[in-house]
């Protein structure tokens, strides 16, 4: 049987399970979707050394980017365009040459338990969790789709810091684009004290 | 000397470096600061069973949070509110009560590379890299203060994508939130084709 003998990245699918758990905390079944999908980009990378990566959604799928890829939201080179959409891009840094892999909708219905999942047609309680995880695994990669994508130039820019000053008010660095004091200090601090 | 015997949350520093390395991709200071960071606020943390973090910075610290607590980008327990300040807070779920911790500015003067890199007064050429990376390390988190916060409600909120529906131009799934198709079909796309 197919699903006996799936990898995902560098891992078997078991090695995959627990490095998701380990990272995630759970087994989302779109973290294992991710993990095919992201496999799938890997695997049909455009010509090129460095990539850098887009998320379509920020629900579950940038930690398979992160897990199976150089790409991470701290080093920069995982940037999430949030369109509530489960895809990714794996994109070529200087020519924003990309390759897009999504789960396709039109693949979906063979797979009754997954297809209800992807379009919320279930509660939580109404799915049936192990019939979901077992058609992702035996769909694998059948249930996606490519696209050769060109990255737009302001979507391939590395955020730049640039020069920053001490904030006036609370004393600590602050990016000096933001204006005469942090944003924190002028009133847009996520703390109601402190 | 104390800088032997530095543990960086359940990792030796040595440990931890290796993790950095395999996930961020280098040694950049900033991860090696951010471990003593969340380190420090992981043992100050509010009473309560469930944690939510807050970055206050995109570069890099959001990777240490990462790897050093369940808080992760794609599960949502980990929220980027980008302020450039080198601080994270970790809070309980419920009341929002956290704990700030940051780097200090005041506490910087006894160490002169640090505090050029942090205050960004050298370019990366004029940086001497051995001498910065050994004072983060005997420094520790001498250089760190906390503060209690009260984390405001709308930062408390998990994002949720409500209802979905199919998009009628490229038949994928999106948020009905979003209008009558996709952001990325209604014109907003990352990609100049595709």
């Amino acid at each position: 049987m197919k699903g006996d003998f799936v990898q995902i990245g560098s891992y078997s699918y078991d090695e995959y399970l627990h490095v998701v758990k380990s990272f995630h905390g759970n087994l989302a079944p779109g973290l294992i979707v991710g993990g095919f999908i992201v496999d799938l980009a890997l695997k049909n990378l455009p010509p090129g050394q460095y990539f850098d990566a887009i998320c379509e959604t920020s629900a579950c799928l940038p930690d398979a980017v992160q897990l199976l890829t150089p790409c991470s939201i701290g080093n920069g080179w995982l940037k999430i365009v949030d369109m509530g959409r489960f895809a990714i891009t794996l994109f070529e840094k200087e020519k924003g040459e990309g390759i897009r892999v999504y789960l396709d909708p039109r693949k979906l219905n063979a797979w009754p338990e997954f297809h209800a999942w992807y379009f919320k047609l279930k509660t939580k309680k109404e799915q049936n969790l192990d019939e979901l995880m077992n058609e992702i695994k035996t769909a694998g990669a059948d249930v996606l789709s490519m696209l050769r994508v060109k990255v737009k130039p302001e979507h391939m820019k590395k955020k730049n810091l640039g020069k920053t000053a001490q904030c006036p008010s609370c004393g600590e660095s602050y990016p000096l684009s933001d204006g005469d004091a942090c944003i924190a200090c002028r009133g847009f601090s996520p703390y109601i004290e402190g």
